[in-house]
């Protein structure tokens, strides 16, 4: 017998002893699957029937072996979906979950996939791969879950989609509190993360590893391969909190934050591709703290993130910082990077707050610059002029630059031998991908850099080395994002239904009739001059109302004393051309009072919203992600519009983008706008308020704080071509100050004024 | 040929070929070796020629290879002597230093042997090994430098002698700012660390392993097969301040500290010995903080330190602490430890201090119990009565015990069913050490301990595994102190001369001459009644002046304003049953104004001091270890006993040991004692005064505070059996509460009162 037939034969027999062993248990229900998993053996498989499981709470406890694991999946993959009030559960060794599909419900505990099911029955060597999950989100926003929480060792989460979290919580959480727990190398590879809402407050994380207590903790966690779509939860998509973690050839497309060295320290950022779009402030990059992080070969494009979403912040820390807090950047290499039309790509000393002593403690004042930082090796390209690569909020001394380039001159203040113009040319590739036509190969050789072997697609930099994250000649098929590569082999994402449907109503009762059977996106347009409505209308979907005759609005009357629309979550209403009138005690618009799970959106256009309590009032916990208002009149209501219960202090608001344009308030008793966010937090946009080209008169006699509009903590406000007139009220707005806030060609006749605050005190929340 | 022979041959035909290249270049001057250093090749020996070199300031910078390193060496170990202002750098690669003695002189510097020229030549793979370094330490006590400055990566200090730093400073330093120095598996090996006297103050460790900002920082420092005797720096012999550090098979006797893990985690504590002798108190064990140590295997023998110098102390930490304060015991296991004679072992929530919320920031309380934490398969062995083996300072909520013996019940506040009694017997097997007669072999297997694979001797314990550090059988000639694995090849430590002369002297003359040419340890035998001295006496030896008719004393009488003794470093004098006289002007006692390199030592016995300004009066820097009175008469001076210069408030004082006993104060016009120390520190053990059994009147009515003695920030007080009889101030002392210090059966007459303070405000160092 050769060699080759032994093995052969080897291997032959092998897979017959195991195949002897292995059991297919297949399983209809509950109790069939406990008893399965009660009973299961090394090899076995528990297939679930397909079908729909609902409040199903599975304890996946078993103990594989390398060579047989212990496998729970679907008999069709995308045939089995887990519903309701669901989870999972492992512990033990060796186990692999996959092709299930959760939608429709949510977890009853802190976790949907937990790799433990209690401290005596933690996952080692386990796996969820190939599954789905889609909305799985709490009724209540502000109850907090995370779907996917690693514990143990040695475990995995592969090729599946996840998207649709809006409640509080990362979506996956690495846990390493306890000796079981640490040095993980946990992989979590292949996913496709899609959109995860803006939560409108922290704690909306698409993944977090470790907490502010596990900073020395290693972790050896490896995200690898994932790619992360319009994940907008809040200003960290990834947030590292502990040591020796590693993100490679990951994929950040539109994604509203950063990868962001949180906690901890030695982590690998190596081959990532950041997509913006050119034009939002919101797409940031990676953002460094701490100590000993290896930046390299990452590909940035068309971002224009600033601060704290600059496509590389390098941030001030605490000298001596609490645990919680942050750290001084030390021992940083960023090299071989690739920034493609984004103008100002370097940040340093994010987070500067010396100017802020009078409202911070100072165990809170990041006046630590960072130290002992190489900035070497890369490449910064802008089609059109920038010459500002650089943007320091404090001075640069501890920042070294070598054999870095740029196709403009660098006239940031500060400059560098380190940093030159070259003359260089780039040559498209494919979508997004842009390289040096030529190697440039003038490179720098720091310590340790001999461990950079390879560039973004894995190329040797042995041979032909080149400045940037690219090396000629690159593969022919080079690609930054191959589809193939993220989530299941057998799900989807719906796409938007493109083709809306228009349905004409003439009479109430088609108005509410249609309402109910309408698509998602559909129009109503209202034929009718008038309607006489007697009860709330809840929006669940996407709907626009429109009259027939924009120049001859329809008028839909409210009799009753409920609020006129009701917004529900993922309801998204647009009033073009019609007029809503109430009877002064209801409100035009309101959200449901509690399970307000995802968010809403409100538009108004050339509409009329008059004789109603309040136009707008929400519930603590809901969150409108856009109110839009234009073009309309807003007369005779006793309030505004409030956004103005996320009163607990702890950096939540109930909308981001609020934005009033060419819009007229006329006798308006209270505030025309009360918009809040309170608590020092620095993890969201922190609300968008635009307030332009509008004209408030005879408002604001009965505001409790004598003021037009409220806007105490929203981060953006623009104030701007406003007129107001004859409004009795000490103040339009306070305004803040450190956020570059000012009012701009206002005409403020008999109405008080606009008073700006530097520095705003907002309650701290650690 | 045979395999044997072709490995034989190719050997031989390497090492011929080594010859063939490598050369040995003798030296003689600093210019020779200068040029030999410049002109070195890999496999060259730089020979320096035997004598003493003075005031030379070697760069050895030059590139060896793993095979071929670059040697300096004596060329007789032993016979070459670096002195004088001189110090060593080393820079490049593969170098190997050996066989220097370093005596009689300082580093110019701030480090002696330092593993770097500059931040471009850096050692590597470098070591530096049988040499000795023997006092060379700065003339003041005040001036900070370092024996051994580690940088780099690779480099080793190995079978080396190292005694007597007396000056600010760890002896051993490790820096590890900068990746260059991180991740650098640097070797301390087999070296004996002879004595390290008190400092008084901290910054008096034997080793340090990082600072307070290198928290985060990979070390991989391995300490091991080291003998620290009597290192009495301050409370941490050694102190580890970065992670992944390892502590193996070292021997800590009779030293005045611990191996504490001051900042870091992960570090490895296995196999160590530590030796007390069952009595003093401040000879300590293992102090944990930060998390997931691993302390496993350790003997601990005789050992009754308490608090901060337990046996092994597990600290509370500060709720999220600030970087260079103290962090949470998280995650340590210790595990198959042995404790022989140590009544109680264990202390949990060691630096509690809840209680001094009053004079603390919240910064600075330590109320974060250890959790996570297990002590398993120790063994506890006491021959006396021990029914306390736990001591804690708060609750102990966080530590699992299991499989933990004692031969004692366990009367402690803390019981568990993991720490039980159980009658076992012990066999003496050499010096110190002491093993169960049988296996003790039910063991708790918790996670990872299968990794704890050997005992402290290397024996297995897959087969017969037991409690405690050892498993039968250890081996015959198992012994705990080997002292041919510790220091050179080539130096004994000087021990102190056991045969002391006596000298007789009659006149002054002779008194002045004798003085002189007495070897340390020597006797002066008065002879006459009187001697008149009119200049200082300088002591800088130890020397007993002794009337040789103890019942009738002999007199000095000092004439000239100048102080009568002049205590110099080193200097050591009892004056036993002799009078010594001054004309008002000038102090009894004195050290020099500075270079005060080392400590002194002034004992009084059956003596009489009048007619001084003060008894004694030091300088800022100076440092007695012990200042002994008993049955004397301290009469008719200005001011007593003044250790009061040490005012900056950074933990420093002048004394460690002030014992006054049995001793009459008449007619003192300020504070009969003024003992200092500043600053709120933990470092050291804080000074010990001792006023027991004496008699003051007619005392303090020029105290300017009112006082008789001034003992503010001093740790140890007793105040017992005194009386106070007509002293004209408002207090007799104020002690200081929480260290447990109350007057105890004194009597008092007329002479003010004792104060209590509860807890003393100290100023804050960092």
């Amino acid at each position: 017998m050769n060699r080759f037939l032994r093995l052969s034969v080897g291997i032959l027999l092998s897979l017959l002893s195991y195949q002897s062993l292995a059991k297919d248990i297949t399983v209809g229900s509950d109790a069939e699957l406990k008893k399965a998993i009660a009973q299961a053996k090394a090899g076995d498989n528990i297939v679930l029937k397909d079908g729909t499981y609902r409040d199903i709470q599975i304890e996946f406890f078993a103990e594989g072996t390398k060579e047989k694991p212990i496998v729970l999946r679907a008999q069709t993959p995308g045939n089995v979906f887990i519903e309701g009030q669901s989870n999972l559960q492992l512990g033990g060794s060796y186990l692999v979950v996959q092709d299930l599909h959760f939608r429709n419900g949510y977890t009853p505990s802190k976790a949907l996939i937990r790799f433990k099911i209690d401290d005596d029955k933690i996952a080692f060597h386990s796996k969820v791969t190939n599954i789905v999950i889609e909305e799985f989100t709490q009724a209540d926003r502000e109850v907090t879950d995370q779907w996917i929480q690693f514990w143990g060792q040695h475990n995995e989460l592969s090729h599946s989609y996840i998207a649709g979290k809006s409640n509080f919580g990362p979506t996956v959480m690495v846990m390493l509190k306890g000796n079981q727990h640490v040095n993980n190398h946990h992989q979590i590879i292949n996913n496709h993360f899609g959109p995860r809402p803006r939560k409108g407050g922290p704690h909306g994380e698409t993944m977090q590893i470790g907490d502010s207590s596990t900073s020395m903790t290693p972790s050896y966690t490896n995200v690898e391969n994932n790619y992360f779509e319009r994940c907008n939860g809040e200003v960290e998509i990834i947030s590292s909190k502990s040591n020796f973690n590693s993100f490679k050839n990951n994929v950040f497309f539109e994604s509203e934050g950063s990868l962001v060295l949180r906690h901890g320290n030695y982590a690998t950022i190596d081959g990532n591709v950041f997509i913006g779009d050119g034009e939002s402030k919101f797409y940031g990059g990676i953002r460094v703290i701490n100590t000993g992080h290896w930046v390299t070969n990452n590909y940035f494009y068309k971002l224009k993130g600033e601060e704290f979403r600059a496509p590389i912040a390098v941030m001030n820390g605490i000298p001596k910082a609490p645990m919680n807090r942050y750290n001084q950047v030390t021992d940083a290499v960023v090299a071989y990077n690739t920034w493609i039309d984004s103008p100002t790509p370097w940040y340093f000393s994010v987070g500067y707050n010396v100017d802020n002593s009078d409202v911070l403690p100072k165990s809170e004042i990041r006046s630590a610059r960072p130290v002992r930082t190489i900035f070497a090796n890369n490449l910064i390209y802008n089609a059109e002029t920038a010459h500002k690569p650089i943007f320091n909020y404090d001075k640069v001394d501890g920042i070294t630059f070598k054999n870095n380039i740029s196709n403009h001159e660098n006239k940031s203040e500060v400059t560098s031998d380190g940093l030159t113009k070259q003359a260089f040319s780039m040559t498209k590739v494919s979508d997004y991908l842009y390289v040096p036509t030529e190697n440039q190969s003038d490179v720098y050789h720091g310590f340790d850099f001999a461990k950079i072997k390879t560039d973004l697609f894995g190329n040797p930099r042995s041979d032909n080395n080149s400045v940037g994250a690219t090396v000629n000649p690159v593969p022919d098929n080079a690609s930054l994002i191959d589809t193939a590569n993220y989530g299941t082999s057998w799900f989807t994402a719906k796409q938007p239904i493109s083709q809306a449907t228009t349905h004409k109503v003439a009479t109430t009762a088609e108005l509410m009739s249609k309402l109910k059977v309408a698509a998602s996106g559909d129009v109503i347009e209202l034929t009718a001059a008038n309607y006489s409505v007697d009860q709330a209308l809840s929006v669940d979907k996407e709907i626009t109302l429109v009259s027939a005759n924009k120049a001859n609005k329809s008028t839909l009357n409210f009799s009753s004393n409920k609020t006129a629309f009701l917004m529900l979550p993922k309801g998204n209403l647009t009033l073009d051309s019609v007029i809503i009138k109430g009877n002064q005690q209801q409100h035009g618009f309101a959200t449901l009072d509690k399970n307000m799970s995802k968010a809403y959106n409100l538009t108004l256009k050339n509409a009329e919203v008059r004789d109603f309590d309040a136009v707008l009032s929400v519930s603590k916990g809901s969150f409108a992600d856009a109110i839009t208002v234009e073009d309309s009149l807003i007369q005779n209501n006793q309030h505004g519009f409030l956004l103005n219960q996320e009163t607990n202090d702890k950096g939540d608001y109930n909308a981001e983008f609020v934005t009033i344009r060419n819009t007229t308030f006329k006798q308006i008793a209270g505030t025309i706008v009360d918009f809040h966010r309170g608590g020092y937090d620095e993890s969201t946009i922190g609300g968008v308020l635009t307030f332009s080209g509008n004209t408030v008169s005879d408002s604001g006699k009965s505001s409790a704080d004598n003021i037009l509009i409220k806007n105490r903590g929203i981060v953006n406000v623009e104030l701007s071509n406003n007129q107001f007139i004859n409004n009795p009220v000490k103040l339009i707005a306070i305004l803040w100050g450190e956020k570059g806030q000012k009012p701009v060609n206002n005409e403020i006749k008999n109405s008080g004024k606009v008073e700006i605050v530097q520095n705003l005190k907002l309650k701290l929340m650690y």
